[in-house]
Parts: C-alpha cells; sequence; structure tokens
C-alpha cells in the first residue's frame, strides 16, 4: 500500500482525545500478537506494528465509536481487530510487491522471508477474526469479513490490471477501493454499528471512511512521482519501476500522443526500463498536468468525505475528522 | 501439508449417503470463489478445488451434522467454510514450500505465480468467514476462527522447527495438530454444534477429529519415507530434502549413534545434502524401527478416533466414521 502515515495535526489531536482508548487497543494488540508455540509471530509483527504507524485505521473506528457516543470497550476489540487485518495486508503485500523497505526501514521479508511474512500474515487475519467474534456483533463481522474479501480482490485486479494501458480510472478506483478504501470505511463503519448509530449515520460513517481512503491513496499515488524519499518513507519512482498504473500515469496515457504511447508500452507494459526513463516519464506527466489532475481528484474526494460528516452529531470529535480529511490532501496541496 | 486424500471405500460410501447434500456444497463453493472483478481467483482457485481432492474435511462436517440428525442446511456453509480454509492454506503451504507438484499436478504457484497464491489464499480466507458469518452462530464462527489461527501458529512453529534436531515428539504433535489436525477437529466439531448436540457430544466429535488428523498425517509423514510416487501424488523423500523433522526421523534421531547423528547434522541442520542421502536416511530408518514405531503410533491414534465414537448415537454414518478412522492408517497397514 506504501501510504505515507506522517500525516500532521488533526491526527495528532485525535490521538491525544483518544489517547486512553487508544491505549487500550495497544494493550490488546500487544497481548493478541503473542503466541505461545511461536515466538517467530510477535517478532516478525513488532517489527510491523511497533514501528512508525500512526494507528490511523483503529483511530478511526475509536474516533467514529466516540463521535457517536459509545460507551462500551467493544470498539477496542474492532479497533485492534482493523489494525490487525491492515498489518496482514502489508505483510503480503510486500511479500507480493518484492518491497525492501516500508516506513523506512527494511521489509519483514527481507529481514526474515517470505515464508514467516505469509505464515505470519495469516495468523494475524485469523487473530482479527477471534477478536472481532469476541464482540457478539454479527453485523460487524459481516462489515470485515466483506472488506477483507474487497481488499484481496482489489490487490488480485491489481495484479492483472499493473502493466496494462487499457487500465482506465474506474478499473484504478475499483483496485484503490479494494487496497485502500475499503478497510478505511470499514473501520469507521463498525465504530457506527457498535455505537448502535442510525442507518443513516452508520451510512454517513461508511461514505467518510469510503472517500477519505480514496483520497489518501490518490495523494499516495502522487507522492510517488512528486515526493522526497524522506516524506515517503521509500524512493520516488517505485510504482513506475513496479509498472504500477496509478492514477497520475493513467491520465497522462490517456492523453498521449503516439510517441508517448510508445514510451508507457515499453516501460510501463514490456517493462523495458533504461536509465533516464523515469525522468522522461515525469516531465510527460508534467506536460500533461496529470499530476494536478490527480491532485483535483484528491481534493475533490476530500470534500466528500467532509461533507458525509453533515449527518453526524456537531461535536468535537466530527471536527476534527474533517480536518482530518483536509489534512491528508494537505500532503500535496 | 502434502496430504493424500485417496483414502479408500468408507469415504466413497459417506459421499454416496451425504451426496445430495454436498452437491449443495458443491454449488456454494462454485458461486463463493467466483470474483466480479478478478478473474484470476476462480481460475487458480478452480485449479486446486476441482482437481482431484476427496472434500474429507467439508465431508466431515456434514457426517458430524447428521450423524446427529441436523435437518437445517446451515452445516452446507460450514463445510464450504472450512473447504475454502483448506484451500487457502494449501496455496498458502505450496508458496512456503516452493513445492511444485501437489496431487500430481503442478501446483498454482508454479502454474501462475507466488503472488498470484498468496492474494487468492487470502481472497478464500476472507470468502470462509463470509460463510461462517451466514450462519449467525457465534460459537462455529469461535471455533473455526480459533482453528485457523492454530493453523497458522502450527505452520510458523514448522517453520522454525524444522532443521532443528532438538524437535522432540512433543513438538512433532504440536505442529501436526496445527498443520492438519486442528482443521478436522474443528469440521466435526461446528457439524456437532450447528446440530444442537450436548457437550458430550460436542466434545467426543472434536475428538474424534483430533485423532482422525493426527492418524492421517503421521501416516501421510510415513508415506514420504516408504510410499511410491504415484500413490503419494509427489516423490518419497521431499520432506527429506525440504528439511523437515517428520516423526519417523525424530524417532530415529532419538536413538542415534555419533556417526547417525553426524548425517543428520549433515543432511537436515545444515541442509548439504549428497547423492546417496535419502537412500542413507531410509537406511537408518530401517535399522531403528522408526517406521514401524511411527506406523504403530498412527495405529493407536486411529483406535483413540473410533473410541471418541462411543459417545454418539449408533447408526450407519457412525459406523462409517469408525472405518474411515481404519482406512486413513491402512495406507500404511
Amino acid at each position: 500500500m506504501g501510504v505515507n502515515e506522517t500525516v500532521a495535526k488533526p491526527l495528532d489531536r485525535l490521538s491525544d482525545m483518544l489517547a486512553p482508548e487508544m491505549e487500550a487497543v495497544n494493550t490488546l494488540i500487544r497481548t493478541r500478537m503473542e503466541s505461545r508455540h511461536a515466538p517467530r509471530i510477535p517478532e516478525v509483527t513488532a517489527h510491523l506494528v511497533e514501528a512508525g504507524g500512526k494507528r490511523l485505521r483503529p483511530m478511526l473506528t475509536l474516533a467514529a465509536a466516540k463521535l457517536l457516543g459509545y460507551g462500551g470497550t467493544h470498539h477496542h476489540l474492532l479497533a485492534a481487530t482493523v489494525e490487525f487485518i491492515h498489518t496482514a495486508t502489508l505483510l503480503h503485500d510486500d511479500v507480493v510487491d518484492e518491497s525492501r523497505q516500508r516506513r523506512g526501514r527494511p521489509t519483514a521479508n527481507l529481514l526474515w522471508d517470505n515464508k514467516s511474512s505469509v505464515l505470519v500474515g495469516d495468523y494475524l487475519f485469523a487473530r482479527s477474526f477471534q477478536l472481532m467474534t469476541e464482540t457478539g456483533n454479527l453485523r460487524v463481522m459481516e462489515i470485515l469479513s466483506n472488506a477483507s474479501a474487497v481488499i484481496a480482490e482489489g490487490e488480485v485486479l491489481q495484479l492483472t490490471a499493473a502493466q496494462d494501458l487499457a487500465t482506465d480510472e474506474s478499473v484504478y478506483l475499483q483496485v484503490v477501493r479494494g487496497k485502500t478504501a475499503a478497510l478505511f470505511s470499514a473501520a469507521t463503519e463498525v465504530g457506527a454499528v457498535i455505537a448502535g448509530a442510525t442507518p443513516a449515520q452508520v451510512r454517513a460513517l461508511y461514505d467518510y471512511g469510503d472517500a477519505l481512503g480514496i483520497a489518501f491513496q490518490i495523494v499516495d499515488d502522487i507522492l510517488d512521482y512528486s515526493g522526497a524519499a524522506e516524506t515517503i518513507g521509500k524512493n520516488t519512482g517505485d510504482d513506475f519501476r513496479e509498472r504500477k498504473l496509478t492514477l497520475p500515469v493513467i491520465k497522462a496515457v490517456a492523453q498521449a500522443d503516439a510517441a508517448e504511447r510508445g514510451f508507457w508500452q515499453r516501460t510501463i507494459e514490456k517493462g523495458d526500463q533504461r536509465d533516464g526513463d523515469l525522468d522522461r516519464a515525469l516531465a510527460i506527466l508534467s506536460r500533461h498536468g496529470a499530476i494536478e489532475a490527480a491532485r483535483a481528484d484528491a481534493l475533490s474526494w476530500a470534500t466528500r468525505a467532509r461533507q458525509a460528516l453533515d449527518e453526524l452529531p456537531e461535536n468535537r470529535i466530527r471536527q476534527l475528522l474533517a480536518e482530518l480529511a483536509d489534512f491528508v490532501v494537505a500532503r500535496v496541496a
């Protein structure tokens, strides 16, 4: 997913407001990543869970439940569930992408091996289902198991859509909903459900998470072409080298002349990449204003996220969630 | 898991008795392995699901429910759940073991790639949780999510226990419970639970599945050293080449003299294997009667499986389950 979570202040303020709850979630995460028999499991998990992540997704679950005045503790279980699903997908993604770096550190598949990443990911998936089952709430189990299926489907779709210049913006949106937005929207939706929200409120928090996740991923894809390595925790051009068709490239391909089309066919479809190709790709993106157009899309999704909140009670958390939507896109503003 | 499922007649007779139910399960499996967006998913899944498997695990679920007179349809959902969990673990196992053959055919990771196997496996895990959620029965969700965690934990444990001559029979049993018996016992236990069984009956069917799974895996591990390639659907000596410490080797190591210990250290711990080493391993196993001792253990687990059935109503299905326990070990009798 390659998502940069050093989003600025609203997330920190949410963290402060939700600190006692997040502490409970962190305790759950630490307890449930243990394994009596296989010490490799907490080693690998801790490498990811305790390093650099801002816990954005579990925070969304806590925030959604709190926004609606939930006074129980089941949102802790759900927040830990969401973080475990996220961590499992990161482990498997890094195997699939053969990544060597995440959040500026070596990946688990590099430090241990692909086997450990696959199996520890499976363990965390199973743990996540145990956690959600403990809520005894069938609706949240439905939402989270559906999200898990959509995530895996999105990843498989990306496997085949990557390297195919016919991939258009609607396929891109499907991939992004799968790889990123499905877990964001599930995170906020289950927070609402566990709080006993009305159907309109559940829908609003689903829409917020969905739009926020899409904005978030578009920004990430933009930064892959325009960010500094220290900001994005990986190198510029990784998506290009991995021949992923992300939004900026899709927009440029749609406007390509014959020479540019030949360039994309050679570098993305055939994977024949040479020195200077990344610079040429950047020049083509610039010529068509592809980065700016993608940024406009991200801003529009952030606006949709903010607007979805109109359905919900006005309070401090709602305010922070609205600011969070703006901050997610501020990284490319 | 490398399990050979060409178990003889009792399974065929169970199949006949449960044919209409199994047809419903097969329909569910076919429907739920579809993906609207990613055709790669049903391709990869069908390669495994529709090829050669005897559907032993889902059959156990159907049999357990029927044995207790269950008249509903939720056991279909659970049987499909169990088959999806099994298929997902096979896909991931073949990636982890870098296997090239399963059931006498090329593996999915060879025909497609590791990426597809990892992600399609994840999709099937998610699908399995969707299916079990549809029963609305929290207890079966608990059992099956626990089993999934135990399976993954067993696989990780095997990663580290493999290549370590200190692995003893109790660690072996833990690995086997994880990689094989956990799903057998979950399959029979959820069949009992969904049928509204008494706690003693639930326990009996759990014990039956547990003992059957252990017997099954010991037999599989024996055949890896003593079976013909056409019987086991893979080559003799795969476990030796993969440096797995299975029961026959553990028994031989426990009785090794200094020269033999050096041999096991070189071949299993260091992985320095040469021409003729497999033959020498077989000679050492034979010298210590390690195959015979492992076979005696398998027979004893089959007996425990049969005895567990004493708690249950006497009927045709109970009779066939008892015969199944004998047939599982008959492959090495």
